[in-house]
C-alpha cells in the first residue's frame, strides 16, 4: 500500500523536500481527541535540526491542519496535516543530477522512477517528510495517553558512546520527554555531542542505536501469523530513512542465551500476570503480554558526508567523483528519537483500534 | 491482514498443531510455474525434525496439493496445499493447560482468545504451522528460479559458535542448497551439533543467527514509504516464531561506523552499476540496487525446555511451578533456515509481481 | 486482495470444479462462536440442485473442517472447510476447449492466464466455487444470529414472474429460512418453477431478481468513503458469478422519485430514532441507520444453454458453431440465494468486527 | 480502508465542507505522466454548480498541487491536491444542528462519531469532498488516455426524461466531452432541464440515471474472486454520495432475458475477438473482454428540499419540524457524471497497473 500504512487507523504520507509542502493524513481514527497545536509545535521541534549538530537548513515547521479537527478535538474523519516548504535551496542540487550519492536513494529512485523523480534535496525520500510522520505521530500520541499508554526513545548508543539503560521505565520516559537531546545519562550525552562534533569536523558523520520503550499496552494485542506485534511495528519502523536494523526485547543477544536464561518467567503480583524479566520485550507470540514493548533500531550513519567518494554518472553508466556540498547533518539519531516515537505511536492507534474497536481510543464518554 | 500476508501474491496460513490438517493458500501467482512435488518434498524435509538435534516427533509430511495446479503448472488461481497431523500425542498437554510456558503464547493466546484458543501443542502458534509456509515457499522459489532469482540462508551462528561469512555467494548458495545442516563450514558445524546436544543433555536449548542472501533480485524494487523491501521482508520474518531481530547488511554494526565508512560507492561495471561494499544489504531507500540482498535474523533459544519453571497458573492467577514433559527441540535454528527462504521467496513473488505486473513470474511464453 | 475479502474478518477461497476439493479458510473471526456441522450442511443443501429446476451433477458437499474449530466453537484462528469434488466428468469439456462459451470466463480466462487455467467445467470460475463460500457463510450466520442479526433473501423476480414484496421482515425471514425455494408468495413460485421448466425443454435458461433482508444491524456501522456499507457489500456480492446488478433500497427506483418522496422522515419510537419509509435501505451516507439493510442483486439467466451458439476458438481465432453438451442449470437463481445470504454474513462479521473489536461477535462471557 | 482506496494505484480523501481545505492523495501513479492543470480546471469546472440547475454556492475551486509533480509531470511518488474552501456560511447550520435531515448522513454521523463530527454543511459527508476525487480523477484519466482508453458519463434518464442511447460509443464519448450538461440528445436535455427547474419551482428535487462507457481496455483485466472488475467499481461508485444503484452491461434487465438472449455471442473480426451483442458490459467472469465497459449508476434525487419535513432531534430523542434554508441543489445527476467519470478512471489505473505493472501508464520511453 506504498504510502499508506496501517488498516484500521492508517496514516498517508506526501510531499518532497524542495515540493511545496509535505503532509500527512491519518485516517480512522476515533472521535474526540483532544488536538494540541502547543504539543504538535513542541514535537516537530524535537525532530528539528539544532546547533552544531544539525544541518544548517532551517524550517520553521509551520503546519496547518487543513481537516479532520473541529472545536479542537479530531471529527474521527481523514485528518490532514500540512507543512509548507520554506528554506529550499534548490540551485545546490543541480550540478550533481545525475552522480549516485553513495548511502543514498538518487541512483534507485531512478531505476524506479525512470528519471522523473524529483531528485532536489532527495525528494520523496528526504528525511524531511518525517517531519509530516511527527506531526501525525504526536496526535496519536496524544491519543494513546488518556488510555494510559506512554513512549519514550533514547539514544542507547552513539559513535560508540553507550547510554545507560532504562531502570525505572516510567520516570526514565517522564525524563525523556523533557529532553531535547534525549540521553537518560548527562554523561554520555556529553561524550557523544563531542564525537558527533568531531566527525563533523572531519567532514563525516556517525550512526547509533535507538532504544524505545511503550508502557501500558494492554496483553493480547497482535496476531499469530503475519502481524505480529513485531511485525506491524518492524514495517514502519524499517521505512524510516537510516534505520537497517531492528530488534525486540534481548533480540540479537538472545541468539547466544541458553532457553533457560531467556525464557521470562511468569508471576502472579496483586492480581495481574507479569515476568520477572522481559526478554521478550513484552510479545509472546506475536501478541503483547502487558510488559513494556521494548525496541531497539540501529540507525547508519548520516550518508550525506563531506568528502570525496567514488561514484557513478548513471546518464551515462560511467564512474566519477563526488564532493556533495550543502547542508549536511553529522548525526540524525538524535532527532530520529521523536520519528520512532511516531511511528510506534501512529502503529499501536491501528492495532488497538483493530482490537477493540474504533471507538477504543474516543476522548468522548461513549 | 492477520494469517493472509502480500498484496499481488499472498499467502494464507491455517492449522493448529494437533488439528486435522495446516497449510497453505498462495493466490495471485502467475500461471505457467513449473510445480515439482519432489522439491516441497525435499523442501519439507530440510524443516523437518532429524537426528539428536530435533524433537522426537516425526511427521511424514505427506502434502496434497487441492487446487491451483493443473498438468504440473501453477493455474494463476489459489493454490491451495495441506498436510495432514498424524502425529500428534494430545494426552501430554492436558494437565499444563492453565500454566503458562514462558516463552510461549500461551498466557497471551488466552488473553487474546478467551480460553476457545486449541492449546494442544501451542495450537496454531506452533511451529509446526511453518511446515505449511515451506510448502508453500517451495513453489514461490520455483517461480523466481527461472527468473535467475536465487536465496539461500546459512547458520551463522548457533550456541556461540560462528560460522564463516559468505565469500563467493553464488557458489556458497548452491552449496547451502544441498545442505541438510546448512553450515558454510564444516568445523564449525560439528562444534555446533556438539554445544547442540550438550543443551540437550542439560534438558536445555540454545538460539542462534541465521544469514539470508538474495541474488539476481532487480533494482528499482520497493517503495519509499511503507513498503520498503527491509519493511515488508521484516514483516514476515518477524511472524515466524522465535524471531527476535532482523537487520539488514551491515545493519546493527552500522550504527559504530563513520558515513565514509559505512557508504557504499558505486561502480560502473561491464554497463552495471554494483556497489563496492554491501553495507546497505542490496538496499537503498527502501528500494533494491542490484546488490545481493542480506538479511540476519536473530532466533531465541527454544523455549521448550526440560527443567523446572516458575510461572502462572493463569485460570487461578497463582504461582506455580512446571516442568514440561513430552518433545522438545534443543535448537530450531537450521530448521528455522528453510523457513526464512519460503519467507523471503513469497515476499519476493510479492513484490516482483506489483512492480512488473501479475505475469511477470509466469512459465509460459507471453 | 484477489480470492481474499475482508479486513478484520476475512474468507479465502480456493478451488476448481474438477480439482480435488474446493474450500475457504475464515480468518478473523471472534473465539467462542459454536459451529454447528447440521447448520452447515443444511445451507449447502439449500445451495445444492436439486429436481427438475437444477443440474443433473450431484454433489454430497461431505465437508471437512480442518482447522479453527476446537470443542465444537471457534478458536478465533483461521477457519479452514473443505469439500472434496466427488462427481465430475472431466470427458465433457476436452473437445470444446478452445471454443469461447457465451456468457462464460472461457475467453476472459485465456487472455489471463495464457491457457494454464483448468478448463474442466469452468474451473475456479465455476459455479461451484459457491459451495466453499456457503459453508464459510454459515458459520458466519451462526455468528451473527446471537447478536440479533438476521439474514435472508427471496427470489423476487425469475423468468417474468414476481413474488410478493417482504410485509413482516421478521416474520418474513423465519418463513424463508424453512424453504428450498425461497419464494414468499407460493402461487409465484408454482408459476416461476413452470417457467423455468419450460425453459429448460426450451434448452434455455432464464434469471431473475432477488431480494435481501437484514434485520438487528446497530446504527453507526460503515465509513463515508470509501467503504460505504453499499460499497463494500456490492464488491461481494458482484464477485458471485451470474450477479450483474446491485441496489439498496428504492435503488433504481429512485431515478424518477422527488427528493420529497424518497426521503425517508425519521421518527423518534419508544426511545428509538427509525424512518416512515425504507428508500435509504438502511444506510445513509455509508453508514447503517438501524433499519432493515435492503438489497436487490439482478442474476442474469445461466449461460449454459443446450442451443447451438456462435462462437470463436480462441486457439485460432477463427469463427465456430457450439452447442454445449454435458449438465446444465436452466436456473440458479434459487440456490444463489443462499450464497447471497452468505456474502452478507460474511461482509457484515468483517464490518462490526472492524467496529466494535473483534470481540464483537464472541460467544464468551468477556 | 476508509478514506483511501486502490492497491496499486491508489486515491485518499480529506476534508469537510466548511474546513479549511478539501484535497487527495494519489499514490502509486506511474511516474512521467503529463499534469495539466488546465484540465484538471476543466473538469472541476464540469462539477461545479452552475445556472439554474444548480445551488447557489460558488466555488472558485482554485486548486494547488503540493507534492507529486514535477517539471509538469507526475514522479511516481504521491501526488497531493487540495482545494481550499472559500464560499461556507457556517452560521446557516447551527440551529438545525440536532434535526436529522431526511435521506441525510447528519443522524448516522452521529451515531459513528459520537458528536463529534463537523456538522457544517454535511461535513465530510458533503458532495463538497467529491471535488477532491474529480480533481485526482482528472489527473487518472490523463494517464489512460494515452493507453487509448477513453471514459464518458452521459445522463441517460433525469426526472423520468430518457436520454437516447449510446450509438457510435466513440464518437459519443468525444461528444460528451465537450459538454457542460452531458446529454446526448439535445432535446432530452431540454425537456430534464425544464424538469429540473419545475422541481426547484417547487422547492423539489430529482435524481435519475448515468450511463458509463470505458473504450480500449484491453482483455484480462480483473479476477474472479472477490476483486471482479464488476466488484472494484462498484465499490467506489457506491461511495459516491446519492449514488444506490450500480448495474453492468444489462443488469437488471437480464433478469427477464432467457440466456439464449443474453448470451453474447463471440465473433472473429480482423484478428480480434470481439461480441455481436454487449449484455456483460465488457466483463466475462469478472475479466474484462475487450469490449467496452458499460456501467450504469441509479442516482437518488438531492435529499436537501425547501420543504417542511418531519424528523426527530437526536439531542433529545424527540419528533421535530423542519425546514432546511440555505443553498440547494435541485438536481446534482449533470454534475455527479464527472465524479463517475473520475471514480471509474481511478480505479482502472489501479486495476492496469496491478495487472501489468506500475509502469504501464508511465509516459516515460522505459
Amino acid at each position: 500500500m506504498k504510502n499508506t500504512f496501517g488498516q484500521s487507523v492508517s496514516v498517508t504520507l506526501f510531499g518532497e523536500s524542495h515540493g511545496k509542502a509535505i503532509g500527512a493524513v491519518i485516517d480512522g481514527l476515533a472521535p474526540g481527541i483532544e488536538v494540541s497545536e502547543d504539543f504538535i509545535e513542541s514535537q516537530l521541534t524535537k525532530r528539528r535540526p539544532a546547533g552544531k549538530t544539525g544541518t544548517a537548513r532551517r524550517e520553521a515547521d509551520k503546519f496547518q491542519i487543513l481537516s479532520g479537527v473541529f472545536e479542537g478535538k479530531t471529527t474521527g474523519t481523514p485528518l490532514c496535516i500540512i507543512i509548507p516548504n520554506e528554506d529550499t535551496k534548490s540551485r545546490d542540487y543541480l550540478k550533481t543530477r545525475f552522480l549516485a550519492r553513495p548511502g543514498h536513494a538518487d541512483y534507485t529512485a531512478n531505476c524506479k522512477y525512470h528519471g522523473f523523480e524529483d531528485y532536489r534535496g532527495g525528494g520523496h525520500f528526504s528525511g524531511r517528510i518525517t517531519a509530516a510522520l511527527v506531526a501525525a505521530g504526536a496526535i496519536a500520541i496524544s491519543a494513546l495517553r488518556p488510555k494510559g499508554i506512554y513512549i519514550g526513545t533514547h539514544v542507547m548508543r552513539c559513535a560508540g558512546v553507550s547510554d545507560r539503560k532504562f531502570e525505572n521505565i516510567n520516570s526514565d520516559l517522564e525524563k525523556l520527554n523533557s529532553l531535547d537531546f534525549a540521553v537518560l545519562d548527562d554523561t554520555a550525552k556529553d561524550k557523544m555531542i563531542k564525537e558527533i562534533e568531531k566527525a563533523a569536523a572531519d567532514g563525516d558523520s556517525v550512526g547509533g542505536i535507538l532504544e524505545t520503550a511503550v508502557c501500558g499496552v494492554p496483553a493480547g494485542v497482535g496476531e499469530p501469523w503475519f502481524d505480529t506485534m513485531e511485525s506491524v511495528l518492524s514495517h514502519i519502523l524499517f521505512s524510516i530513512p537510516a534505520i537497517k536494523g531492528v530488534e525486540f526485547g534481548a533480540g540479537f543477544a538472545a541468539a547466544d542465551m541458553r532457553g533457560s536464561e531467556d525464557n521470562d518467567d511468569f508471576i502472579a503480583e496483586n492480581g495481574k500476570v507479569i515476568t520477572k524479566t522481559n526478554h521478550s520485550g513484552g510479545i509472546n507470540g506475536g501478541i503483547t503480554n502487558g510488559m513494556p514493548i521494548i525496541i531497539k533500531c540501529a540507525v547508519k550513519p548520516t550518508p550525506s558526508i563531506y568528502k570525496k567518494q567514488n561514484t557513478v554518472d548513471f546518464s551515462k553508466g560511467e564512474n566519477a567523483e563526488l564532493l556533495i556540498e550543502g547542508r549536511h547533518d553529522p548525526a540524525i539519531i538524535h532527532r530520529a528519537r521523536v520519528v520512532v516515537d511516531s511511528a510506534v505511536a501512529l502503529t499501536l492507534c491501528d492495532m488497538l483500534s483493530l482490537r477493540f474497536g474504533t471507538d477504543y481510543l474516543s476522548g468522548g464518554s461513549i
